[in-house]
């Protein structure tokens, strides 16, 4: 299988070569051979062509089986005035390889639930998968600026809701067949269009259970009562900032993985932390986000469960055990952090 | 004063009740005189005219020295196909006033740590004012609907985004001078325009730091680190999610009140919480939002700041006191947590 790395900005090359190295483990120990060919994304991107996704980029990750991200973007490149911005090569990556549906999946270890700002009986059965819309919405719509204002669309058609909505029910029978469908309906549009195709794609499912919730109200019970939700599934902006705020829950972030699919095979792997700056080139990075992202490639994109699993169990095992990084209360370096996991999956 | 009271929807009436009981209580003891007269809003003025705002109570309350809102919306005015919506008069009510900047305040009574979703620990030191936009952005921008598409415009004007901004910045110089600022400015251009115009009219106000968070950061830190905010300013989407996030902490929706001002004296009222028509008219629904947004209006509106902290000092005093309706941890009644609070005014 070909692989395509996109290590990008900050601490995204060390949380990448973590992960590489976990996948190439589990190539050995499983007998497949995994080709990795590294391309450049965001800032360092623009520092090296001048565009934050080069051609060349975009080419070998509609070639590839699979695409691993690390993170992009950086104060270096954060000037509001700029031209070109990391953060469009991840978008345009994104729309090019039309993976429209990204999924967050949220669990709290035991281990580290001590970490988490929620107090330990509201995190029980914490086991949320959410979908979100990656495609659409006001990140791809028209914009207009002008000296005195500036407008954003937020765009969606029934069909993109359509796919999105299909994806997160069929996700739900695997699970425990139940979706809440996020949007403002009381307020916008397309949300109206979103609640009403929903509701309609949901008679295909008649065992699966719909519940549709208020975006405002869902930042509340997400706190309130996490244990509630099985599958959610939101519009593209409504989910980046309710999966950041139920990542909260997981006591960092640094351990959050995700996957985004598309119609095809190929999908785009990536933790949902950022380029975390601050920690750049330092090897103290987290690097379980990332090596749980490879997992989900294994699973969606090379259709490797038993190899999946087996990572996810050595991960569950170095969060039981040790060693723990920084950011979950530990002093374990990145390399280290890797090479636990890599030890564990014997 | 005239006051134009506003019940609308589920429990609105209820708690308008409370709130206007404990202003006559406050004008009987300090000599003053404040007249009330009530109309319609939202579902009941659909049932009874048709229009959700009719045109007799946007006169009566552009007429006013103050405007107090129960709620608006139920399951009866919910259909995504209705024509008219309960939401859409309070929509309008927002725009005809003028009321641009909704102060949320959050705080977290001891007595009510228990209640809250978060750590004890992280609870310490919660005083955020929230500054949500409120008359721009996706909620008043054009909509398109086809068959196959629907479309919401957000727009802001630099001049919408500086008077707001103002309000903000003095309002923290009054308190613990840090404004945080939360947009999406590597995604939206109406945050880039959000962003630029705030950094520049903080150099007006050298005396208070700012700082700049994206929304997905925010709805993280909210959690993490809820002590490190003082005021925090946002759009009106924004602001709705994470006032209702934020409100998750103090335990109860049903206690946190809130005040739009505009250019104006005029200010609308209105406790944060819903018409929440499950408990409607069975005398359970906690007043203390509604009795606390009635401080609001009389010292923003009223110029009243001994009779507000009154107020707030006799809510304070039951909360730690008793007695506490059902969604604290108490049994009692709506109209009992309202002579509560009367008594402890003396
Ligand atoms: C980097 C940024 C554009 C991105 C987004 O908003 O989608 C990130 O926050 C994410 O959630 O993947
Ligand atoms: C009722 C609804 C339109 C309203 C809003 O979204 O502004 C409410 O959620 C609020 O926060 O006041």
């Amino acid at each position: 299988a070909r692989i395509v790395t996109l290590p990008g900005d900050g601490v995204g090359p060390e949380v990448t070569d973590a992960a590489v190295a976990v996948l190439q483990a589990v190539a050995e120990r499983s007998g497949h051979t995994f080709a990795f060919a590294s391309h450049l994304i965001g800032g360092c991107a623009i520092d090296a062509t001048g565009e934050p996704l080069p051609a060349a980029t975009l080419e070998a990750c509609k070639n590839a089986d699979a695409v691993f991200l690390g993170a992009v973007g950086g104060p270096k490149w954060s000037d509001p005035h700029a031209k070109v911005r990391p953060e469009q090569g991840l978008l345009a990556l994104r729309a090019a390889l039309g993976v429209f549906a990204n999924l967050r999946p949220l669990q709290v270890h035991p281990a580290l639930a001590s970490l988490s700002p929620l107090k330990n009986e509201k995190l029980k059965h914490v086991d949320v998968l959410f979908v979100r819309e990656l495609t659409g919405g006001a990140y791809f719509g028209a914009k207009t600026r002008t000296v005195d204002a500036a407008t954003d669309e937020c765009k969606y058609t029934v069909a993109e809701v359509e796919r999105v909505t299909r994806r997160a029910f069929e996700l739900a029978r695997e699970r425990r067949q139940h979706v809440t469908s996020v949007d403002k309906a009381n307020v916008l549009e397309t949300s109206r269009l979103w609640r009403s195709t929903v509701t309609r794609i949901a008679a295909e499912y008649p065992d699966v259970k719909l519940e549709h919730q208020l975006v405002d109200s869902m930042a509340m019970l997400l706190l309130t009562q996490p244990g509630r939700y099985d599958v959610v599934v939101t519009e593209n902006l409504f989910g980046d900032i309710l999966t950041d705020e139920a990542a909260a829950l997981a006591g960092s972030l640094g351990l959050l993985p995700s996957a985004s699919l598309g119609v095809g095979k190929v999908g785009l792997y990536e933790p949902i932390h950022g380029s975390a700056p601050d920690i750049a080139g330092q090897n103290v990075a987290n690097p379980l986000g990332a090596i749980l992202s490879g997992a989900l490639l294994l699973r969606h994109s090379l259709g490797l469960e038993i190899e999946a699993t087996t990572i996810e169990a050595a991960v569950a095992h170095v969060l039981t055990n040790g060693p723990h990084s920084r950011d979950i209360g530990g002093k374990a370096s990145t390399s280290e952090m890797c090479d636990a996991v890599i030890a564990a999956l014997d």
